[in-house]
């Protein structure tokens, strides 16, 4: 791998606006597996461990909100390193790929049974509010589309992924209200249950979601209605890991022009306090309260 | 005036989306001065005269979340018909003409007023966050351009007024930022005060203004941030009147297609109930709670 293929890979993974935290860091273990099968002249071992675990590292730097992205790399490297030393280049491809596999199929099956749980707590014949795309809030449909289910969906400002969740309501036949961001506040009360997911959780149980998402929290809390977040575990941050940074993108994003005097912001992600959370939804059920510490 | 003159100027009133509603109430008033100077063939004093009535109750039912409209036209009325027989045809002018005049030029003055209140109670080198472009504000910010002020806009999809707001401040070298409706609860807690204007205040106070408001007004709250609000009394709803109704406007300014089993939702205003608002700032002065009844 040279440099121009190791720079690309992460770009790929810090300019994607469209998929979910837990997409991309699927996505990053794809990567991994594609590079641990490229071959170079004169490679070595020693070379492609090397260079795995830079990408490795330099992957998870990409994307600070997302803490499952981090979280998913550390125990890809931990399992790849857990296999050393390795005799051949054959088998540090080998164990790259079967590190990377294995926590992908447990990370697709941990949102699964994280939408399973959702799924049973809502129950048929809901009208569920959501704010942005979040990978595991379409699996929760998915699973409730022939139970009369019914959505409200945000189109997401700056880059509108509300629209292609849109879309994808629409070829489920779900019956579907797409509104503004601004007008959550009009449209919680008619929903029985919001339900959002996360790009990361703190270790206080405070939501790291798509910019709004706080907004809306507290418009649900004034209306009564429950505000559920769903997220696997690996999304929840540890103790030892540092202060989260909130990303904020490329102005341009907004599509204004730059007037003097004018600074733009695009912070993509808010913070959701624990006290207007009713409900946790990992892959190990529901939590209704934080742990007493 | 004939059918077609008629049914433009309401067109012009209903489906202005730049101008608040001040602006346009008192925009109506123009229009009623310009019907009034027209000429055509064979025109009586009776004719002008139920015309010009007829116009006013038309233009009073354009804009139904817009109090003030229907209250200057109501008040335009009164005074053209306490003139009520009028001689001829200059003199049906004349009072038309007159009676606007006397309002618009009442309508200006009550606006300063407000936003003289509202920039002594600001005081100098604040930061102040608003949501859409309200005239009023425009006048607050034009008192304090020169004494420290910092503004937060917002985009205030779906039209943006925000843009055109955005750009005023930056020709009055008032240091901006500029936000997608969104970020308000990741900005809110970097101001000092909130300011709205407003569409129409209800009986109880409760605040009728651009979608989003109730959530900055939630967020405001949530932050311990004051949340202002700057509006003529000629705003406020009487008893009388009947319930108002949150308008809503075409979906195409949403900008999306037609997807089968979607409902696109545009509903411009939402209701701030009376308990977020820190104060109503009107041409008497400043209230911080409302008159027990």
């Amino acid at each position: 791998m040279n440099l121009a293929e190791f720079n690309q890979s992460v770009r790929e993974i810090r300019d994607d606006r469209v998929r979910g935290a837990s997409e991309l860091a699927r996505r990053c273990l794809d990567i991994l597996m594609i590079t641990a099968g490229k071959t170079w002249p004169n490679q070595s071992a020693a070379e492609l461990q090397r260079c795995l675990l830079e990408l490795a590292d330099e992957l998870a730097t990409t994307r600070p909100s997302m803490t499952v992205l981090q979280n998913l790399l550390r125990q890809w490297r931990q399992g790849f390193t857990s296999h050393f030393p390795l005799k051949d280049l054959a088998a540090v491809r080998q164990a790259a790929v079967n590190q990377a596999e294995q926590l992908i199929a447990a990370s697709q099956q941990a949102v699964r049974d994280c939408a399973g749980y959702a799924a049973e707590l809502l129950g048929r014949g809901r009208t569920v509010l959501t704010h942005s795309r979040s990978s595991t809030v379409v699996e929760v449909c998915r699973l409730l589309k022939d139970a009369d289910l019914r959505m409200i969906v945000t189109e997401s400002r700056p880059l509108e992924e509300g629209r292609q969740w849109a879309e994808q309501l629409a070829a489920w036949q779900v019956p579907t209200t797409y509104i503004t961001d601004a007008q959550m506040g009009l449209f919680v009360a008619q929903a029985d249950a919001v339900l959002v997911g996360a790009d990361s959780i703190l270790t206080d149980g405070s939501v790291v979601n798509k910019a709004g998402t706080y907004l809306l929290a507290l418009a649900a809390r004034a209306s009564q209605v429950p505000f559920y977040v769903c997220a696997e575990n690996l999304k929840w941050r540890r103790a030892e890991q540092p202060p989260l940074t909130l990303e904020e993108m490329a102005t341009a994003e907004l599509g204004v022009p730059d007037w003097p005097g004018v600074t733009v912001r695009n912070v993509y992600f808010d913070i959701t306090p624990p006290e207007l959370v009713s409900a946790w939804i990992s892959e190990q059920g529901c939590m209704d309260r934080m742990p007493k510490r």
